[in-house]
């Protein structure tokens, strides 16, 4: 049980570094490889078709700009691939999110928010927990835990505006 | 193995029917149900904490506007959700897509296109093959399928294009 | 008479402190709550659901990318809830303020501009105005107030010109 | 205890029905007027800034394009101002929600959903509610109302669904 | 015969100096002003209303986020108004163009670029050059000096892709 | 004394119409001509190049999509050009208003709404009126005209909504 | 010396067809097919790989929402590739034009306007003219017409603007 | 056989240097000029209608805001003309990328990404390659560069993510 978290350049390392944060913290196993569409598409197809064949069951794949490295791999692989829209300073992230998410009938992408590779990361987990209750135990605490921080986030913003009163 | 297909209102049938179809066609079981986020909260949040011990597995939700039903049920749950944002003639489906993808780390909403409820069913289907080596063939049925449609439609183009010459 | 100031995380509070500020300047007495629709949904409803009968009047709720915080606590009140898009940099802040305004009919929010959460204090003001006729007399002092700024900048602007010219 | 409800031309009677119908079912009494920016400001003033003595306590005010009707009359009044941004073909409503949303600090604009005139009324219903009991009631009621609606349209999709497979 | 250079706020001078440092080259006369279309409407009115009898021939009006100035004042006089849609970070200041230039049919507001203040100085010029002709001459020289700079900046960039080669 | 309404190509004219209507209104002589950018860009410049001496005064020029004809023409006459941009379905428009409006410093176009070629008109009369008492006249007396409208749509919503009640 | 126009689904043909046409015109040999990169994306890079052993010299593709097909192609051939964004109602045809358009340095589309296949083909042909003398004549032939178009226009025009008079 | 990069100021250089960098790195000759269109538009298409007989075989135009340069010089040319929209901090470049690429069917415009003047240059060595197998050969080479650019990224990741674990 393997998830391969994938972007086209190293670059995008600093957006993409929080889906494996997120894997790591749930224990979850992953490989993480530089694979373009555009730079190398034979090997982007070959790495998709050999996907499942070595115990990949999540593809992760960030890309910015004209993004194309999430659906490409998806149309050559039938494992659920999990999209990021890496954001750019041009044009907003909005090239990035249009060209991960407007995939065509036949083909999915999970597309996540720009940026978004935390729930990237998440989702894979959620995923994997569909067979895995351990994994679904983890999933829980995650979620009463984002509750403590609500609680915690809650007391300091008490603090600050009583202060300032 | 069940899959719960959840609109927020009968008027988004017409969109969502596809994933309805595409899971149906897949043989996978699911059940369709009106759940809204802004008319029924506490029923919503009933829905999401529920569908797991009802052997609900994945959740594909279609909202328009200001679009808070994937979301929503997402933090209600740790069982994948696939949001679905359905146009609207005003502002293009814009608002449907960025309420629903752009959710903060933390709770993950996998986002289709726009009226992309075919793919929402495939990407379940994807999910739940993972533990279903049927489906997971079923699937690569279809991907060649896929080729064999490109084959029937590349005949039509060059027919058409004979003709007009 | 008490209006509570509510926002998804304690780092929204540089931008929602303004309606703090704004209520205080004009003595209205307000509750400040770090309230998440996705990472405590259930005590998202709880407080929404409560909040009449502890003696809330308006809600203000501010919120950021897919914004579903003032959507959500609207949908279980009837009292008025203003929403406060928060801008971020990615998207340009068009994510905050379309997931909050485009609400479907049945639920309404009164949208404020993006960051414009003085904005919504003054509205709110506005809103209790309606039954306390000192709040109202304080509302007029202050368009005064707004009038006498005028007059200020002008002098600026006048004097700033003359000395360039 | 009265509700304005303004647009800017007769044009714009086919979207700001729905407040007036809204309004109505509510049993709030309100006048329905053209009052224009653009074409007659001083009158659009004159209206602003004597609706308080006559007896108004909302002021809802419908524009599009460049619709700066709302936030004009909520510069010259202290009332509450509720803008609904009526859509155009051209630019798909986006021109006629930023003109009112996007107000400056000072004068505030309770926006709603481009051509979300039935949530402008209800808005003013919860704003008069606050200090009237049996409207405070009927909204209780128009809520128990919505969620059943939300079983209707259960029973709708689930017949549908049933159908076809 | 003279111009107006009026705006919202003393913080955008900073954009519409180069309105008043046009109108000084070409030695146009002109008056610099703060005119609040939201703070200060009854004033702004009157401005535009008197504008005409003060010998004032062009107005220029400069705002930003949801800018009525503009249009505003073009509805209370009957001299040519050149909007100046004053940039914000949020939302890239398409709120402030959309705001000024979408005016209905009957109250023109010729609408220069994001921050483009130099143009309606330069607009202003054109218009009164009409019955100007040593006005109209000073704008051949200014075109023909536009020519020269093309020269000079072909040079520099010769150089630096000589050097650079 | 007059005005040339120009458009790119005949099925501008659509649009372009309404300016060659306001301008037969106020009786300002207009000659109205197909000139293009793209198609044709020396018999363009000519044009530009000859309207003064041809006693042109105002230049209307109405353009769609990657609409450089306003732009073009400004840069190649002092007289001051009047843009609108002409609506096509794909991108709303947009397209056309940014192409005309985001002029670089040195080359004003006034632009109008999108499809606003009516206010193109219209500024062109405020632009002539300033050396035409007549013109002037007749601009107080379409100004009296908006207002007297303002009242007849006050009676149709009022009958319809007295009606409807 | 062949042109291949492909493009992702036959749906896509009717706007496709005007490359097809504009190449017949101009006496260019062409192919056309349907490649799908995302339904055959092993069949599309051997398109792609190879185009250049069969005699193509230039390649037109038309894709729509993630359009994904012209950057796919490009990335695997050294031929010129020409972009062809096809519109949908959905987001107006911008997902169409930022998937294609921003291409990532290293691999380039040249990128036609949303539903631009007739300038495709002519791109195609202004490439092919560079070492074709004949096919430089027809163009010029071609560019002399479009003026001929201008004055043809221009006639309607005058015409139509006579009679309303 | 020459490639001509133009752009409308020196300030654009900053950008438009890829361009240059590209053709110099593949032995290109080249020429830098500053060409305005609306600086100088007689001098921009003197410069267009010569550029053939001088042996330009492909021009590059870089341009911003309301960018008219790449559509005008291709307006009088029958040469490929390759756009770059050069992008602003204001309207985040959509103005420049839509004023480059929405060209009316008639004159095609080769369109970059914003800021893409790399490609800008490497789509001209890939025009002139067509007729010069050694240009084409360097295009494979580059070509089998990027793939080897992918490995070396490769590791950096696999190193990054390693170290971080």
């Amino acid at each position: 049980m393997s998830v391969a978290v994938v972007m086209g350049s190293d670059s995008d390392l600093v957006v993409m570094q929080a889906a494996v944060d997120t894997l790591d913290r749930f224990g979850v196993h992953r490989i993480v490889r530089c694979i373009s569409a555009h730079r190398d598409p034979h090997g982007m197809l070959r790495f998709a078709a050999e996907a499942e064949s070595q115990g990949i069951e999540v593809i992760i794949a960030g890309a910015g700009g004209a993004a194309h490295l999430p659906g490409m791999i998806a149309s050559a692989t039938v494992l659920p691939v999990i999209g990021v829209p890496v954001g750019r300073p041009v044009l907003s992230g909005m090239d990035s999110l249009l060209s991960i998410v407007q995939m065509p009938a036949g083909i999915p992408v999970a597309t996540m928010a720009v940026d978004g590779a935390a729930n990237a990361g998440l989702l894979a987990v959620r995923i994997l927990a569909l067979s895995d209750p351990e994994l679904r135990e983890a999933l829980r605490l995650h979620a009463a835990d984002l509750i403590d921080q609500v609680e915690i986030k809650n007391s300091t913003i008490t603090r600050a505006t009583e202060v300032l009163r």
